[in-house]
């Protein structure tokens, strides 16, 4: 079995069978990462250039990894030390590497959209590794994987996402993927921070994490986006804390068996208590693990390997 | 055979049959970067070092390309992140980081003449990924070869090199080795772009591009330097595209079969329009294509493998 | 054989049996860079993180080259370009890297004690590449192997480190790891650079260079840490060279078979003079070849290899 696209740009892509395929996978591969010999040569040749045009240390460093335990080998392009800085558009950028015959080309940008304007430019695969406030689908991949290690169905769960929704690309992915693959998605967060266009999503929406809390059997914290200006969506980092942050008390009112997850990095103490973020519920940690697995998965399966 | 250097430095230094032989092994390797397994072992267990210290994402991306590609591995150096920032001499650097025996050294800076400095102090080859305003003898072979493989010759064609002279290091290659392999080189540009010293090579020079660009069976065009002040020359941008800029109307008066040139990044619109730079004429992304096939070449030949 | 420590954070943890374990596998590694194909298959499948969050070209690409030669594969992680510019917390990035299953953690950093709290946070090996004004043990490992390859023995010789104590983890490492092996250790240096816990160590203290000079096997000259404000600390760069540089001068009250050594970078003129740097006793660039020895006798040794 092979992908129906040929592109990982966004969730909406993606059929349920594309997203089995890639789960199934990813499983498969997880278990690479756990031998004395943490390599396979299924991209032996294979050349992954990975173009991170925004700050990221987890996601590319998750990306390079995935790519060498495969044995692809990999180029690092970003927007310091390179001849961006000379004016080059990055459309002309990537033409040019093409022009290299790389196998696929992982982007992370901060403008919603360049990866699918640079997918279509180009002839090799592209994998969205996030783009501005628009999508990031490996995220929401290797998120669902988590969910399904823990609860063994997805189908039915009620998946409460909290926070920053406006600005966050996660959000958007988590809930198209959820959706499609049959849970109840409800989001919460400051007034401020919910989108208009969150009606055209099947989700509910509430302003209190009170109401959303007990009937969670999965709490998604977002991260309040410091470097994004969010801060200027409310009073203080404290008044968040108070009123959206996950914290010993707000966890009083959760279910006993309530999963809690986080794309990271972290805000401790913010949209999140360390007590949890580090507590019995949290599954931060298998997010990390689960998204070597996922990208592995998805280098594998666009290079042409079969599931 | 091999070659009769052991640096590449400066294409001054190339014998004909150096040339000859780099093109002949470049030819041979590129077949490699269209194999679904891109790779060979003949530079295994080598080490390149890759010192960038001025900004470049083109060469040397191609230059890690062609060093994975033939198994070798890459160590990259610039000056961001390093203990240059402490104020170390880049000769004191790199005879620390040729203790460390590495195989090659492949070294761009902002200084003309410094890898062959850097060459008197080590004992590994060097290669010259552009110095200053000096000398990109790699720019030169891979334009040679594109040159060859849409003409099959290069004794006798004309070629136009248009743009700012005076700054280009691409020029200053460009002119040598084609001169050198007999063909008939032009210069035309602004006269505050032409070097005085542009009468020590056997070209024809003018300030008209229309002069030149009928003759021409290969039209060279150069980016304007805006990192090097080089719009200081000229009054505006506008103006410099109005005059030295290849564009539709320009190109009525080129040869049917004329053969367009650019080592990028381009400036779109400046000294090239799009539908120029993108048209049928256009061999600019076959220049980088080549360019990793020549650097294949030259780390191969010397590392020690013979043609 | 394998080492007592699970981590090399200081010289303070190793026995004298890990230091001649971890020597006789450099020596023994050593050929390996010495040969065509510099590289043998023992880490084949390892992951190694680079994390160096401060400055450093030689002792990172050191580690790169000792990685890769043992062929594991190596992420390099710095402060730049990566979400640590998003406040996060280095614990909670090294937590998450360490959820990606690495094999091996090497991290600089410009505060004393980091790789201690990070040894503690996270499942693998974590090597100390420097920490602030702390320890650099494998630096004070590969300072031994070089005194031991010229003088065949460290007990009994007069070692001489001159210059600022103060600042320099290079001293500390080096003042651990000779009077551990035996050495005599003397510090000189101005009384502004000599730290009042140096009478915790066994060393004799000079403020004048002309008193430790002549009885010296071995002199260290320190760097001046000009990014440490270590100028404050004296008058002028030149009054430093005056009072406690080496030069030609006071070499003539040096052992005839002296051995002069340097960390790197050199302050070239400063703390010691070009002629003396490059000249018949110096034995910096051995420094550097040993670095590499030592660092793939390190990794060795710590992913599980025997000696």
């Amino acid at each position: 079995m092979s992908l129906s696209v040929k592109h990982i740009l966004s969730v909406k892509d993606l059929s349920k069978k594309d997203v089995d395929l890639i789960l199934k996978t990813a499983e498969n591969l997880q278990e690479i990462s756990k031998r004395p010999i943490k390599k396979v040569p299924a991209l032996r040749g294979k050349t992954v250039i990975l173009g991170f045009f925004e700050s990221s240390t987890r996601t590319r460093a998750s990306f390079e990894m995935a790519a060498k335990r495969l044995s692809a080998d990999t180029l690092s392009i970003s927007s310091s030390g390179s001849s961006l800085s000379k004016g080059e558009s990055l459309l002309d950028t990537v033409r040019n590497l093409e022009a290299m015959n790389p196998d696929l080309l992982v982007v992370r940008h901060q403008e919603s959209g360049m990866p699918h304007l640079l997918a279509k430019a180009v002839k090799c695969p592209v994998i969205n590794a996030g783009d501005g406030t628009h999508e990031h689908p490996t995220q929401a991949l290797l998120d669902l994987m988590t969910i399904l290690q823990v609860k063994k169905k997805v189908q039915g769960l009620t998946v409460a996402i909290i926070g920053d929704i406006l600005h966050s690309r996660v959000a958007r992915s988590n809930i198209l993927l959820l959706t499609k693959m049959g849970a109840k998605v409800q989001v919460a967060g400051p007034a401020s921070m919910i989108p208009a266009e969150i009606s055209q999503y099947s989700v509910k929406v509430s302003y209190d994490i009170r109401e959303v809390i007990p009937q969670a059997d999965v709490i998604m914290m977002l991260r309040i986006q410091r470097e994004r200006e969010a801060e200027s969506l409310f009073p203080s980092l404290r008044e968040y804390a108070r009123f959206f942050g996950l914290n010993k008390e707000t966890m009083k009112h959760a279910k006993k068996d309530v999963v809690i997850m986080h794309p990271g990095p972290v805000n401790r103490g913010v949209e999140i208590a360390p007590d949890v973020a580090d507590g019995p519920h949290s599954v931060i940690l298998d997010q990390v693990t689960n998204g070597v697995a996922v990208r592995m998965a998805l280098l594998y399966l666009l290079c042409g390997g079969e599931g």
